[in-house]
């Protein structure tokens, strides 16, 4: 049978804790060459909804050891907004009941059969949260105990559950451009994970004295410069344009997820993809020779080192995504849904075929 | 709702005369740019099974003017065993029930939702006949009447159902490796179509005097060579080693299926794929410029000429296959479905989400 499970499942099926580890082993697979990932790419057309594009966005991986191949696929509708003076990758729910479309398949790599189907959004979280998270683990110094959070929505929780679990922390100043979004975030992150978070008005006051700088926005601008690192900070973000260039050189160490630059873009013609135009999005930091920098497999591996000193500024960069993680945390979620029965049970033969395709 | 559709259900709905209007429709949209293709990729690792490889492949593609993207996903355990000499990429149906694991979905460009979910099976074998079937329409002779056919299995069968669409065939001499499967296979097409089908002992005999000579095999190496054409011959292929360069360099008029020369490769470290090897597959006809051939969208939509005199010898090579293919049919497949009620409805809400992922 191939399980098919909701948001809500995922969520159930793999606490942060299990996700971290489960993302920590498939690093070492990756480093060692036994793992596979498909470059994303970004597919584009018109709508006839104004200015909004269609992009369907798909990423591969596979995790030979766990048995799992994964594709992730994104079908949305997307507008670029200004809010408060940055420009904001948006997407619309415009499917049936105003809602997102976003699935993980999951496959057998040693049968070919489809495993399981699931929405993307909890894992999405999940893995974001975790790809940080490792970063922070090998990377913010050991007594790191505040955070300042530039972000309040989806994945701004995800990479506070990850920092939770990996760093003792005890207060966390958040900023975000709307005071009603970060206070109803403070209030409710605070309550889920019982750690202090307090709404702040500025990006600098959420800065100001962090052990740990944690971006999490939909910005395809910069939202953290180098006139705000402080010694001894630990700089994440997941998104390539959040920190400014000079603020990343500034760092003494600086690790990258991966040197897979930038999506592969594909536009039917006539279509202007906000987020790869001059100076946003994935042009910026184009003078940063991000080959050169060590990737997160590397660091987890061991292949290189972490932070040196007390006094390091050192930066993890989650440039862009892997379906390879689908894939590594795809087949933790299917283990346990498995022993526990978890999710809904579809007949195999709707997903597979008895012609040779 | 998202509509489950079966292999069964796209072959009562499309039949090939719809295919081929459909697809001819599509390509004259991607001629004028409003159709987008994500190329093909394939992800390899080992696995547990011998020299069986784990492939993972995925197309992507949107036909705005359709209002459907669809992704095509094949999860196979690949081989690559020799037959009668020649060496050919044959998946193992080792999912539950012996069966392969291809899927198409299909989405809204409009709304993002998941329209519908099907095998690729007959849909695979409707578009690669459907693209020759075009080729043939503005490159064979008017008159032609015999086809010679390399290849006895699913693709074959799909090739002879677009050559019939397309011209009045009244005899098809069938050449493949296998005695039993050549002979079964003519039965079987020659009831079906109501053309004449003779299996026959060796290529030579299937080429000879034929005006359509249609290769649909599973090489990696040679099938077809410069030494066989005659003049006023169509040749036509559905994988990029069939036709010997020389052969392609002999016709008077060549198209390309798309300039997409190869899928990207994602290997996993040691993997090997043999088809990427030297002197096999993707490598063969690596000395013909591909980009200098004009590609079938031009064909379709007039703006190169087909054939020229009775006596010129054309080819069209299907050289690899396009995601935009399946949005394009799979937009016929599911308005056909919606208009019969076809399919089984699934909630749509089990492939969307409440949470910006």
């Amino acid at each position: 049978m191939t399980l098919l499970l909701s948001n809500e499942d995922v969520h159930a099926l793999l606490p942060m804790p299990e996700c971290l580890a489960a993302l920590e082993h498939a690093y070492r697979e990756l480093a060692a060459g036994r793992g596979v990932n498909r470059r994303r790419s970004d597919t584009f057309t018109t709508t006839t909804r104004g200015d909004a594009l269609y992009a369907l966005k798909s990423m591969d991986g596979i995790a030979p050891s766990l048995g799992v191949g994964a594709v992730r696929i994104n079908s949305d509708i997307v507008t670029w907004p200004e809010r408060a003076g940055n420009a904001r990758r948006e997407k619309v729910p415009a499917a049936p009941g105003g809602r997102w479309v976003g699935l993980v398949l999951l496959f057998s790599s040693e049968t070919g059969e489809p495993l399981a189907i699931f929405p993307d959004g909890y894992l999405q979280r999940l893995r974001v949260g975790a790809t940080n998270g490792l970063g922070a683990k090998y990377l913010a110094r050991e007594d790191a105990r505040t955070v300042g959070l530039l972000g309040s929505g989806w994945q701004a929780s995800g990479q506070l559950m990850a920092i939770v679990a990996v760093r003792r922390i005890e207060k966390v100043r958040c900023y975000s451009t709307s005071a009603e979004n970060r206070e109803a975030f403070a209030a409710k992150m605070t309550r889920e994970l019982g750690v202090e978070i307090e709404p702040v008005a500025s990006a600098d006051e959420a800065v100001r004295g962090a052990d740990v700088v944690l971006c999490a926005t939909n910005s395809i601008e910069h939202v953290l410069f180098a006139r705000q690192i402080e010694p001894g900070m630990h700089l994440s973000s997941i998104k390539r344009p959040e920190i400014e260039a000079a603020a990343v050189r500034a760092a003494d160490r600086v690790v990258i997820h991966t040197h897979e630059e930038k999506p592969m873009h594909f536009l039917a013609s006539g279509v202007q993809v906000p987020e790869a135009g001059e100076g946003k999005g994935w042009s910026l930091g184009a003078d940063l020779d991000f080959r050169s920098l060590p990737e997160l497999k590397d660091l987890v591996s061991g292949s290189v080192p972490g932070r040196r000193t007390a006094a390091d500024v050192t930066c993890f960069l989650n440039n862009i995504g892997m379906g390879f993680q689908f894939a590594a945390a795809g087949a933790a979620v299917y283990r346990k849904a498995k022993e526990q029965g978890a999710g809904r049970e579809l007949p195999t033969e709707w997903f597979t075929e008895d012609v040779h395709p």
